[in-house]
């Protein structure tokens, strides 16, 4: 299992009150970085870790400085208004600031006064996307999602030889992915009813979420080298809730033979935290296969990742309708599930990434796919939960869906929890479906 | 038909005497961009344009402060060194620097003497990527490429229902992009042969190029808006060469359901010179479909794409040998092309890729896929020439390929010509095979 040190150790307090707060997703265990700057200000955008219900503004503690060695130099980077370049430093740098925060941020520290002036509250800020994304990748590591939807694709065929193999993955579109709070437009789309004669543009009549967790590389590599399967954690900097909205009935139409394109390149929205690497430590988990399912490739196998590879990172999903909100009833759970689930584990996404000489770059960014675990209550997407449009969900309040209507929100929040460690949460990733162009 | 201007006057000439020789690729009409500076030299990278067998330094012209008004604007941003801030500022930008680039260099010019002083040898110059390329999107507009494709991969069921409806494609990798000069290592990949049990690990056996034309959008729109058919000028900043490399083993056994990834994201290669779409208004074209095929939605439908949506530019694809090299000889041209066999024009590209709201960005870039035509001699890669790797294709020294071996070079040319109009190059790309990692 990867070491834990002085930073992971669950009896740790901090001298901010509300991260010592039961339940908290941001205690001094977490440490999460974003980008953010304080509500409509003018304020240039720069780095903050999140502790309790505050956020640590780095550039303010980088003006004071308090912190000296690589954390400084790591601090500087994070001055900048995305963490590209704090990510691009490497394992070494990032796991400084954190050891230097963590001090800095614990109960006695001498550091308190001075750190207490660069706090601001979490509730009077806004944020950015933490990186300038270069390339996005999204996986299909759930078999348990691969299985249900290539049900609904193709009956005949739901899951493809390659799949046991290959960690499916396809380009993504960068420029239409945002941060928590994003709205977008219902798509228009090309779609054609199984029973029309011909294809016609009009809005998504499937809009669909899909629960995922997003990745960010850090530390790159050169075009023509390969990252090895236990060296995949260097080149990591973090994870995210990333929720891949998708038009299922645009996609069942464009999809073949080169794959999704417009169906989901009309918005992806990420939570504003990446929850560092080291700060998930305590919840890696062991990686198998089924002793029926082929055993994985050579440049797929080690020990390490067999030992530690998966993440226990629970899941969920919450719808908010329009309705809802207006009655001011809270929204509601649509499933829950957890990465651990995953048929693919990080560090083999990295490695199948990379086997054939792809460069990855700081600050790129990969989903995992949606991860709906094996039970049909765990799936993450209404295409699973309402088996294809078939089956309304029914809601608390006497509403029901098949797919999303234009108002409804939907809510993705995820955690790690377990005795003897301390809670290292993600926070949440809100975004919500206006009505199409023109409607 | 697009408006002709003084720029476009076949007998303009040039004080540069090389770029009033018959053939070439750079005369006064042309006037493309790029980025360049002096071979192994620390200068800046910046943008130039091509003169003949000269570059005209964007740079030094701008120190000159012998341009106003719109055209010292564009200039200044043409100092960068990436061209997005330009494609950025529109097309009265572009043609405002066009016109003042032709006067300037127009023999009679009062500017002759200084700008001599900003003009660099072609021979002497390093180019790199010529904008930051934030996503990069790869069609399949051929549809003699996709119906040949198609019987290869899917013998019963070539061309899919979708294609005569929907512009197909699909996101690409952007990082490993490079300029004309790339050289790369052949993938490793995972392939399964038909018959074997399982896949393994290995080298790339049935590599191959494809003979596309890139397309770089200038300026962009918000997410959420659509670029209307008869709009996409606005946003189209220009054309160039374009080799997307491909692994046809790896794409064979990875690429369903989700699309071709690691078998097309190892290297792609640009040529370095961007065509602007106003330099090709002579050599705009009509475009239509046979009676019998369907007739493209409104979104793809107008008076102006029929009368002059296609673009007539001849395209050839040459490959030279290890053996070739080092004997002297010349490459051997495997095939020739016209971009106006493209069963979807550009303008159809960007209405399809944004109807849906996604957001186009500058320097973002389309590949238009391989620009097969319909004669088995005008297939654009080995794939079709080879018949998916049964035919050995012949070459004049005795040697003969399926697929490209190590030390194998593609190179590919481009340009426009008819009567009463100047010739419109592209230039070259090259780029070649060095052996895989580890071999």
């Amino acid at each position: 299992m990867p070491k834990l040190n002085a930073t992971h150790n669950p009896e740790l307090q901090s001298w901010v009150a509300s991260a010592n707060l039961p339940g908290c997703d941001f205690p001094i265990q977490n440490l999460p970085f974003a980008i953010f700057r304080r509500q409509a200000s003018d304020e240039q955008y720069r780095g903050g870790v999140a502790i309790g219900d505050r956020i640590l503004d780095l550039a303010a503690l980088n003006a004071t400085h308090l912190i000296d060695g690589d954390a400084a130099q790591a601090l500087a980077a994070c001055c900048d208004d995305s963490l590209n370049q704090f990510m691009a430093m490497g394992q070494r740098y990032w796991s400084a600031l954190r050891q230097a925060l963590s001090q800095a941020l614990s109960q006695g520290s001498a550091l308190e006064r001075a750190l207490n002036d660069c706090l601001v509250a979490q509730t009077e800020v806004e944020y950015k996307l933490p990186a300038r994304i270069g390339d996005y990748t999204d996986f299909y590591t759930s078999i348990h999602h691969a299985t249900s939807v290539g049900k609904l694709f193709r009956p005949d065929n739901p899951l493809l030889p390659n799949y046991k193999w290959v960690p499916i993955g396809y380009h993504g579109r960068s420029s239409s992915i945002d941060v928590s709070g994003q709205t977008f437009r219902r798509p228009m789309g090309q779609t054609k009813a199984p029973d029309a004669a011909t294809p016609s543009l009009g809005p998504c009549k499937r809009l669909d979420y899909e629960l995922e967790v997003g990745i960010y590389i850090g530390a790159g590599n050169d075009l023509g080298d390969a990252i090895a399967l236990d060296d995949s954690d260097a080149h990591v900097f973090g994870m995210c809730l990333f929720n891949d909205w998708s038009a299922r009935d645009i996609q069942a139409w464009e999809y073949q033979p080169l794959g999704p394109f417009l169906a989901k390149n009309f918005a992806s929205t990420v939570s504003p935290w990446i929850v560092t690497l080291e700060a998930l430590a305590p919840y890696r988990t062991t990686w198998s296969r089924d002793a029926d399912d082929p055993q994985p490739l050579d440049y797929l196998e080690s020990a390490q990742n067999r030992q530690s590879g998966a993440f226990d990172i629970q899941l969920e999903a919450l719808l908010e309708t329009k309705q809802m909100r207006e009655a001011g009833q809270p929204a509601h759970r649509l499933s829950q599930s957890n990465f651990s689930h995953s048929y693919w584990t990080v560090a083999q996404m990295v490695a199948h990434h990379t086997v054939n000489g792809c460069n990855l770059q700081p600050g790129d960014f990969f989903g995992s796919g949606t991860q709906s675990g094996p039970e049909a209550d765990e799936a993450g997407s209404m295409l699973e939960l309402s088996n294809g449009g078939k089956q309304p969900i029914p809601l608390p309040n006497g509403e029901s869906r098949t797919f999303l209507e234009d108002g409804d929100a939907i809510i993705m929040r995820g955690g790690c929890e377990k005795p003897g460690a301390a809670r290292v949460g993600f926070g949440e990733v809100v975004s919500r479906v206006l009505p199409a162009r023109g409607q």
